[in-house]
Protein backbone atom coordinates (compact mmCIF):
# COMPACT_ATOMS: atom_id res chain seq x y z
CA UNK A 1 0.00 0.00 0.00
CA UNK A 2 3.02 2.17 0.59
CA UNK A 3 3.21 4.51 -2.38
CA UNK A 4 5.28 7.32 -3.60
CA UNK A 5 3.90 10.78 -2.48
CA UNK A 6 3.23 13.04 -5.78
CA UNK A 7 5.98 15.32 -6.62
CA UNK A 8 5.24 19.08 -7.68
CA UNK A 9 5.28 19.10 -11.34
CA UNK A 10 3.16 16.32 -11.95
CA UNK A 11 -0.13 16.29 -12.90
CA UNK A 12 -3.34 15.76 -10.35
CA UNK A 13 -4.64 12.59 -11.50
CA UNK A 14 -7.61 12.46 -13.36
CA UNK A 15 -9.06 9.06 -13.20
CA UNK A 16 -9.94 8.83 -9.86
CA UNK A 17 -13.51 8.65 -8.53
CA UNK A 18 -14.81 10.83 -5.52
CA UNK A 19 -18.13 11.80 -4.38
CA UNK A 20 -19.45 14.64 -2.73
CA UNK A 21 -22.30 15.45 -0.96
CA UNK A 22 -24.08 12.23 -3.26
CA UNK A 23 -23.90 8.93 -2.69
CA UNK A 24 -24.98 7.81 -6.20
CA UNK A 25 -22.80 10.26 -7.91
CA UNK A 26 -19.22 9.20 -8.51
CA UNK A 27 -17.19 12.16 -10.11
CA UNK A 28 -13.77 12.90 -11.83
CA UNK A 29 -12.12 16.11 -10.39
CA UNK A 30 -10.99 17.68 -13.90
CA UNK A 31 -10.77 20.70 -15.51
CA UNK A 32 -9.25 22.46 -12.74
CA UNK A 33 -8.41 25.87 -13.67
CA UNK A 34 -6.06 28.38 -12.12
CA UNK A 35 -5.17 27.56 -8.27
CA UNK A 36 -6.97 25.03 -5.92
CA UNK A 37 -5.68 23.45 -2.59
CA UNK A 38 -5.95 20.15 -1.19
CA UNK A 39 -5.75 19.44 2.04
CA UNK A 40 -6.22 15.44 3.12
CA UNK A 41 -7.19 14.09 6.36
CA UNK A 42 -6.83 10.89 7.75
CA UNK A 43 -10.58 10.99 9.60
CA UNK A 44 -14.02 12.50 10.21
CA UNK A 45 -14.75 13.30 13.60
CA UNK A 46 -11.21 12.11 14.30
CA UNK A 47 -9.53 15.00 17.18
CA UNK A 48 -6.43 16.15 14.75
CA UNK A 49 -8.89 16.48 11.54
CA UNK A 50 -11.81 18.35 13.33
CA UNK A 51 -9.20 20.39 15.17
CA UNK A 52 -7.60 21.80 11.63
CA UNK A 53 -10.45 21.99 9.19
CA UNK A 54 -12.40 24.75 11.22
CA UNK A 55 -9.14 26.88 10.24
CA UNK A 56 -9.63 26.20 6.52
CA UNK A 57 -13.46 27.20 6.99
CA UNK A 58 -13.03 30.99 8.59
CA UNK A 59 -10.08 31.96 6.62
CA UNK A 60 -11.88 30.64 3.35
CA UNK A 61 -12.10 34.20 1.92
CA UNK A 62 -8.49 34.74 2.30
CA UNK A 63 -7.62 31.96 0.07
CA UNK A 64 -10.30 33.31 -2.30
CA UNK A 65 -7.95 36.85 -1.87
CA UNK A 66 -5.02 34.57 -2.55
CA UNK A 67 -6.77 33.88 -6.02
CA UNK A 68 -7.42 30.08 -4.60
CA UNK A 69 -10.54 29.08 -6.91
CA UNK A 70 -11.40 26.23 -3.89
CA UNK A 71 -10.45 24.92 -1.14
CA UNK A 72 -11.15 20.89 -1.19
CA UNK A 73 -11.43 18.78 2.09
CA UNK A 74 -10.61 14.80 1.06
CA UNK A 75 -10.88 12.16 3.04
CA UNK A 76 -11.10 7.77 2.60
CA UNK A 77 -14.69 8.20 4.44
CA UNK A 78 -17.89 7.64 2.73
CA UNK A 79 -20.13 10.44 1.62
CA UNK A 80 -22.48 10.10 4.35
CA UNK A 81 -19.84 10.30 6.90
CA UNK A 82 -18.32 13.35 5.35
CA UNK A 83 -21.54 15.30 4.94
CA UNK A 84 -22.31 14.72 8.61
CA UNK A 85 -18.49 15.71 9.48
CA UNK A 86 -19.26 18.69 7.68
CA UNK A 87 -22.51 19.84 8.97
CA UNK A 88 -20.46 19.80 12.53
CA UNK A 89 -17.51 21.66 10.98
CA UNK A 90 -19.93 23.91 9.58
CA UNK A 91 -23.34 24.30 10.87
CA UNK A 92 -24.09 27.79 9.13
CA UNK A 93 -22.70 26.16 5.57
CA UNK A 94 -19.54 26.50 4.28
CA UNK A 95 -17.74 26.28 0.64
CA UNK A 96 -15.17 25.01 1.48
CA UNK A 97 -15.70 21.08 -0.67
CA UNK A 98 -15.83 18.12 1.39
CA UNK A 99 -14.99 15.37 -1.26
CA UNK A 100 -15.73 11.64 -0.08
CA UNK A 101 -12.71 9.55 -1.41
CA UNK A 102 -14.48 6.45 -0.64
CA UNK A 103 -12.41 3.95 -2.44
CA UNK A 104 -9.18 5.52 -1.87
CA UNK A 105 -8.51 6.05 -5.53
CA UNK A 106 -7.83 9.57 -5.17
CA UNK A 107 -5.53 9.26 -2.30
CA UNK A 108 -3.55 6.53 -3.70
CA UNK A 109 -3.18 8.14 -6.92
CA UNK A 110 -1.58 11.05 -4.89
CA UNK A 111 0.71 8.65 -3.18
CA UNK A 112 -0.71 9.75 0.44
CA UNK A 113 -2.57 6.43 1.16
CA UNK A 114 -0.93 4.76 4.85
CA UNK A 115 -1.97 2.04 6.91
CA UNK A 116 -3.92 3.59 9.62
CA UNK A 117 -5.28 0.13 10.80
CA UNK A 118 -4.16 0.79 14.28
CA UNK A 119 -6.40 3.59 14.76
CA UNK A 120 -8.72 3.34 12.19
CA UNK A 121 -9.28 -0.23 10.71
CA UNK A 122 -7.93 0.87 7.25
CA UNK A 123 -5.93 2.56 4.56
CA UNK A 124 -6.27 6.62 5.34
CA UNK A 125 -4.97 9.44 3.85
CA UNK A 126 -1.83 11.18 4.87
CA UNK A 127 -2.15 14.58 5.77
CA UNK A 128 -1.18 16.84 3.71
CA UNK A 129 -1.67 20.00 1.14
CA UNK A 130 -1.21 20.43 -2.21
CA UNK A 131 -1.97 22.82 -4.25
CA UNK A 132 -2.39 22.71 -7.69
CA UNK A 133 -2.50 25.46 -10.69
CA UNK A 134 -4.08 24.02 -13.60
CA UNK A 135 -3.76 20.26 -14.01
CA UNK A 136 -0.11 20.73 -12.19
CA UNK A 137 0.70 20.36 -9.02
CA UNK A 138 2.60 23.12 -7.69
CA UNK A 139 3.41 22.13 -4.10
CA UNK A 140 2.96 19.40 -1.69
CA UNK A 141 3.35 19.22 2.12
CA UNK A 142 2.81 15.80 3.88
CA UNK A 143 2.71 16.02 8.04
CA UNK A 144 5.49 13.66 9.33
CA UNK A 145 3.11 12.22 11.81
CA UNK A 146 -0.35 11.87 10.13
CA UNK A 147 -2.06 13.02 14.14
CA UNK A 148 -0.33 16.07 13.91
CA UNK A 149 -0.96 19.59 12.73
CA UNK A 150 1.72 21.71 11.93
CA UNK A 151 2.91 22.47 8.06
CA UNK A 152 -0.72 21.31 6.79
CA UNK A 153 -2.11 24.08 9.21
CA UNK A 154 -4.39 26.84 7.29
CA UNK A 155 -2.58 29.43 8.99
CA UNK A 156 0.33 27.99 8.15
CA UNK A 157 -0.35 27.03 4.14
CA UNK A 158 -1.75 30.70 3.16
CA UNK A 159 1.47 32.75 3.48
CA UNK A 160 2.96 30.85 0.87
CA UNK A 161 -0.18 30.70 -1.70
CA UNK B 1 -16.10 -11.57 0.36
CA UNK B 2 -19.20 -13.15 0.00
CA UNK B 3 -19.26 -15.66 3.01
CA UNK B 4 -22.28 -18.06 4.77
CA UNK B 5 -24.33 -16.65 7.25
CA UNK B 6 -24.39 -17.75 10.69
CA UNK B 7 -26.61 -20.16 12.14
CA UNK B 8 -28.41 -20.37 14.92
CA UNK B 9 -26.72 -22.97 16.94
CA UNK B 10 -23.59 -21.69 16.43
CA UNK B 11 -21.04 -20.09 18.68
CA UNK B 12 -20.46 -16.40 18.44
CA UNK B 13 -17.20 -15.46 17.18
CA UNK B 14 -14.91 -14.65 19.81
CA UNK B 15 -11.57 -13.88 17.99
CA UNK B 16 -12.77 -10.54 16.58
CA UNK B 17 -11.36 -7.45 18.13
CA UNK B 18 -13.69 -4.94 18.25
CA UNK B 19 -13.51 -1.03 19.43
CA UNK B 20 -16.18 0.65 22.03
CA UNK B 21 -15.47 4.85 22.56
CA UNK B 22 -11.74 4.12 22.86
CA UNK B 23 -9.70 4.15 19.47
CA UNK B 24 -6.44 2.77 20.76
CA UNK B 25 -8.45 0.19 22.95
CA UNK B 26 -9.61 -2.78 21.20
CA UNK B 27 -11.81 -5.76 22.49
CA UNK B 28 -13.00 -9.36 22.10
CA UNK B 29 -17.04 -9.78 22.77
CA UNK B 30 -16.65 -12.50 25.05
CA UNK B 31 -18.38 -13.29 28.19
CA UNK B 32 -21.33 -12.92 26.89
CA UNK B 33 -24.06 -13.92 29.50
CA UNK B 34 -27.48 -14.40 29.37
CA UNK B 35 -29.72 -13.10 26.29
CA UNK B 36 -28.11 -10.32 24.03
CA UNK B 37 -29.21 -8.62 20.77
CA UNK B 38 -26.86 -7.63 18.48
CA UNK B 39 -28.03 -4.75 15.70
CA UNK B 40 -25.45 -4.63 12.64
CA UNK B 41 -25.75 -2.06 10.52
CA UNK B 42 -24.48 -0.93 6.88
CA UNK B 43 -22.84 2.33 7.92
CA UNK B 44 -23.27 5.36 10.81
CA UNK B 45 -25.32 8.69 9.22
CA UNK B 46 -26.61 7.10 6.28
CA UNK B 47 -30.30 7.43 6.27
CA UNK B 48 -32.21 3.71 6.41
CA UNK B 49 -29.68 2.68 9.66
CA UNK B 50 -29.90 6.53 11.30
CA UNK B 51 -33.73 5.56 10.75
CA UNK B 52 -33.66 2.31 12.61
CA UNK B 53 -31.46 2.91 15.52
CA UNK B 54 -33.62 5.61 17.16
CA UNK B 55 -35.86 2.77 17.59
CA UNK B 56 -34.02 0.89 19.68
CA UNK B 57 -32.44 3.80 21.65
CA UNK B 58 -36.03 4.16 22.42
CA UNK B 59 -37.44 0.69 23.33
CA UNK B 60 -33.85 0.10 25.12
CA UNK B 61 -36.13 -0.60 28.76
CA UNK B 62 -38.59 -2.97 26.23
CA UNK B 63 -35.51 -5.16 25.71
CA UNK B 64 -34.07 -5.20 29.03
CA UNK B 65 -37.97 -6.24 30.14
CA UNK B 66 -37.93 -9.20 28.07
CA UNK B 67 -34.88 -10.39 29.95
CA UNK B 68 -31.92 -9.20 27.15
CA UNK B 69 -28.72 -7.65 28.96
CA UNK B 70 -27.23 -5.76 26.50
CA UNK B 71 -28.66 -4.21 22.91
CA UNK B 72 -25.18 -3.74 20.80
CA UNK B 73 -25.45 -1.70 17.27
CA UNK B 74 -22.14 -3.03 15.13
CA UNK B 75 -21.29 -1.01 12.23
CA UNK B 76 -18.14 -1.34 9.78
CA UNK B 77 -16.60 2.22 10.87
CA UNK B 78 -14.26 3.32 12.76
CA UNK B 79 -14.90 4.69 16.46
CA UNK B 80 -14.73 8.38 16.00
CA UNK B 81 -17.55 8.03 13.29
CA UNK B 82 -19.79 5.64 15.83
CA UNK B 83 -18.72 7.66 18.50
CA UNK B 84 -20.33 10.60 16.42
CA UNK B 85 -22.99 9.14 15.18
CA UNK B 86 -24.07 8.23 18.50
CA UNK B 87 -23.85 11.29 20.11
CA UNK B 88 -26.04 12.52 16.90
CA UNK B 89 -28.65 9.01 17.58
CA UNK B 90 -28.84 10.05 21.60
CA UNK B 91 -27.58 13.45 22.61
CA UNK B 92 -28.90 12.85 26.42
CA UNK B 93 -26.87 9.47 26.54
CA UNK B 94 -27.95 5.59 26.01
CA UNK B 95 -27.12 2.43 27.11
CA UNK B 96 -27.16 0.54 23.72
CA UNK B 97 -23.91 0.05 22.80
CA UNK B 98 -22.30 1.08 19.57
CA UNK B 99 -19.42 -0.90 18.83
CA UNK B 100 -16.79 -0.23 15.79
CA UNK B 101 -15.86 -3.45 14.19
CA UNK B 102 -13.79 -0.84 12.05
CA UNK B 103 -11.15 -4.01 10.52
CA UNK B 104 -14.52 -5.68 10.10
CA UNK B 105 -13.54 -8.90 11.62
CA UNK B 106 -16.66 -9.25 13.44
CA UNK B 107 -18.87 -8.88 10.72
CA UNK B 108 -16.87 -11.42 8.40
CA UNK B 109 -16.65 -13.78 11.32
CA UNK B 110 -20.61 -13.48 11.59
CA UNK B 111 -20.51 -13.83 7.46
CA UNK B 112 -22.60 -10.68 7.26
CA UNK B 113 -19.88 -8.69 5.37
CA UNK B 114 -21.34 -7.67 1.66
CA UNK B 115 -19.38 -5.45 -0.89
CA UNK B 116 -20.99 -1.98 -0.68
CA UNK B 117 -18.56 -0.34 -2.77
CA UNK B 118 -21.11 1.08 -4.84
CA UNK B 119 -22.93 3.44 -2.25
CA UNK B 120 -20.01 3.15 0.91
CA UNK B 121 -16.36 2.79 -0.97
CA UNK B 122 -15.65 -1.07 0.45
CA UNK B 123 -17.18 -3.66 2.35
CA UNK B 124 -19.32 -3.47 5.19
CA UNK B 125 -22.18 -4.81 7.26
CA UNK B 126 -25.36 -6.88 6.23
CA UNK B 127 -28.35 -5.09 8.31
CA UNK B 128 -29.02 -8.20 10.95
CA UNK B 129 -30.09 -8.96 14.39
CA UNK B 130 -28.44 -11.78 16.24
CA UNK B 131 -29.62 -12.97 19.56
CA UNK B 132 -27.51 -14.79 21.47
CA UNK B 133 -28.02 -16.91 24.64
CA UNK B 134 -24.74 -17.23 26.37
CA UNK B 135 -22.31 -17.96 23.87
CA UNK B 136 -24.45 -19.19 21.73
CA UNK B 137 -26.54 -17.55 18.47
CA UNK B 138 -30.21 -18.47 18.99
CA UNK B 139 -31.77 -16.24 15.97
CA UNK B 140 -30.44 -14.46 12.85
CA UNK B 141 -32.43 -12.27 11.18
CA UNK B 142 -31.46 -10.37 8.09
CA UNK B 143 -32.62 -7.96 5.46
CA UNK B 144 -32.96 -8.85 1.96
CA UNK B 145 -31.98 -5.59 1.12
CA UNK B 146 -29.43 -3.46 3.28
CA UNK B 147 -30.77 0.03 2.18
CA UNK B 148 -34.50 -1.46 3.66
CA UNK B 149 -35.70 -1.95 7.40
CA UNK B 150 -38.40 -4.45 7.81
CA UNK B 151 -37.25 -7.67 9.91
CA UNK B 152 -34.48 -5.81 11.78
CA UNK B 153 -36.53 -2.95 13.36
CA UNK B 154 -37.16 -2.61 16.92
CA UNK B 155 -40.88 -3.30 17.19
CA UNK B 156 -40.38 -6.15 15.11
CA UNK B 157 -37.70 -7.85 17.33
CA UNK B 158 -39.64 -7.41 20.31
CA UNK B 159 -42.41 -9.31 20.01
CA UNK B 160 -40.20 -12.38 19.09
CA UNK B 161 -37.75 -12.16 22.31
Amino acid sequence: MANREIQPGSKFPANATVKEDNPEQTFHITKLTGRNVFVGVPGAFTGACSAQIPGYISTYEQFKEKGINNVYVVAVNDVFVLKAWKTQMAPDGTKVRFIADDKAELTLALGMLFDATPLLGGPRSKRYVVVTDGDKIISVAVEPVPGEVTVTAADKVLPLL
